[in-house]
């Protein structure tokens, strides 16, 4: 077996016994309120801790792309799948149908009339029915239709539609109040209208421990929490010690008294800031800062720190947002004990369609 | 043969004419001055666009990690390669020397004495002479040794080492006027010493057509400039026309009179943001802007744009850095007159060590 201290770097790890922590510290707060948990897999891409999360309680998971999607079923998970993203054009919505056959529930989302249409012409197609939330913009300013009136006139289009079937509404993420006030203006149109909503689907990690807050919500959908990162640190629901993903890195030059050079850079820890003040949390050294990252270099500012790192020494970088950190490599190294105890590829990683 | 307009999205495609011309206008430029062209393959990350800039004159290649020069040379790329990285630990320093037995001539470069010394004992090891510049800091503020007494005391103890042969100092990027005085006081200081410097070293794409301000040069490494991308228009050394990658996206979601939603995020086009206000410019629409990116979503403002794309409208987009979103990707769509003519493998993609 090979040792945490033998792996060469740069070499993203997760820690087993974190990980496991994690995911049952999530699926028992879900299900200490009722709400049932869809874990988004955008953040591991691998479909072994998908089943971990399935076989700890999970309703079913949440996939981003269809790629993702064809990886996960490849890999056996076809029970319970909820597509988070507008599919459009032919080429994909016949994968679309393809995989609707091989999942016992496959459903996605709209937020508006193309892409519903396309939808019902695909699932015409292939004989299918097809499942379909909603997306609601409930104040984040991505994709998803603007208002409950639009979320009402959209379903109603859209479930009139041949093979087209209404689950009910989606968001991302919670945010308090306008995702409530949203739903319950939403779910009361429906009301009047006689037509059931047996889904109602929230998001995010940092809304994952607020989730009861929202008592509409029948399921919610989290990623980062599986591995957390320095962004959920800093929302206050992780602390270091429960996150689960490092990079490992070696300084390979300490040009001044106060600089250190990482062997990992964007291509690994990726560009995303989320808000943070540095590129990542260096757990050795908490009060040292990554201040720049070029694609194979990070730099650190050591000025705060009393003890300093030579040329050599390893260290071990939470980083800001793991999922992106995910799709930078082939594989993730499983570790416990300071030992090596599985190597997973990255089985999802870069299935950008 | 595929045509363009059939090509799924997102994808990333390179026009073959651009590119082709990017690379003879570098070439001539540089050899206009008598400076020997060293491209950095980091960009493209392709043995068959590499084999194109040697076979239009560039004397050999750059790379930045091992990894990258094990795919090159398994290509047949095995006459002049410079390793821009502090190589450190038994297993990198293993993979190096047997690389400089397949290799004409594989330099590398250094900044300390623990690189210095693991490069020698590894020659040792394996019986071969290594080739190695010492990099200095001219500026930039990453790697690099600090002062140019600094430089010759290093490349002093370092020669001085077994198997090791000094070849030269290196920087990045080219910076005026830092750039020649740290290099003007350490060759002096080499002169008087009667040691020979065969290379001298600069970088950047930025500082391609200035490269001749530094008459101490004997070569230039730059990468972007296969391609060029929004920062190199915001330098303005290229133009958009000079601009051969192109991210291939689709409007899957219009959901306010002045928002769209493209299924290219940071997933595709990265978090890069290299001092530029938005994430890509979008070559339909040049009045819009790229606010935000999730990992599958790019989210446009299009308030300044008269004429706005409708759901299932297909953009290109030059993104802000050429390099990061390369290793984001499997393939590489080499497109000419609206049709796909070659499909290239991004073979040293995600080589992290």
């Amino acid at each position: 077996m090979t040792a945490l201290a033998d792996l060469d770097t740069p070499v993203v790890t997760v820690d087993l016994d974190i990980m496991r922590e994690n995911i049952r510290r999530v699926q028992a707060h879900l299900a200490r309120h009722g709400i049932g948990n869809r874990p988004h897999i955008k953040t591991h891409k691998i479909p072994e801790i998908g089943k971990m999360q399935i076989a700890a309680g999970a309703t079913g998971i949440t996939c981003q792309k269809l790629g993702e999607v064809e990886v996960f079923v490849d890999a056996g998970v076809t029970d319970d799948i909820l597509l988070t993203f507008n599919i459009l054009g032919e080429p994909k919505t016949d994968r679309l149908m393809t995989l609707v056959k091989r999942v016992r529930r496959l459903a996605v989302v709209l937020d508006n009339d193309v892409v519903a249409q396309a939808l019902s012409d695909a699932a015409a197609r292939h004989g299918v029915d097809l499942h379909f939330l909603v997306e609601c913009d409930t104040g984040f300013g991505r994709t998803g239709v603007q208002t409950p009136d639009e979320a009402f006139a959209l379903a109603r289009r859209a479930m009139r539609l041949p093979r087209m079937r209404f689950d009910g509404l989606m968001t991302f993420p919670n945010r308090d109040p306008n995702t409530r006030d949203f739903f319950d203006a939403a779910l009361s149109l429906f009301k009047q209208a006689g037509i059931p909503v047996p889904v109602v689907s929230g998001g995010g990690t940092p809304a994952l421990f607020t989730a009861q807050n929202f008592p509409m919500l029948t399921e919610h959908r989290a990623g980062t929490c599986v591995y957390n990162d320095a962004m959920v640190v800093s929302t206050g629901t992780a602390g270091w010690e429960n996150c689960a993903m490092r990079v490992r890195a070696t300084v390979v030059s300490r040009p001044t008294a106060t600089r250190a050079i990482l062997d990992a850079g964007s291509k690994v820890l990726t560009s995303d800031l989320y808000f943070m003040k540095g590129y990542g949390h260096v757990m050795e050294y908490p009060e040292a800062a990554i201040t720049a990252l070029s694609e194979e270099h990070g730099t650190v500012d050591l000025s705060a720190c009393a003890e300093r790192p030579k040329v050599g020494d390893v260290v071990h970088v939470v980083p800001n947002h793991c999922c992106v950190v995910t799709n930078m490599v082939d594989e993730v190294y499983g570790v416990r004990n300071g030992a090596v105890e599985v190597v997973w590829p990255v089985a999802a990683r870069g299935k950008i369609r």
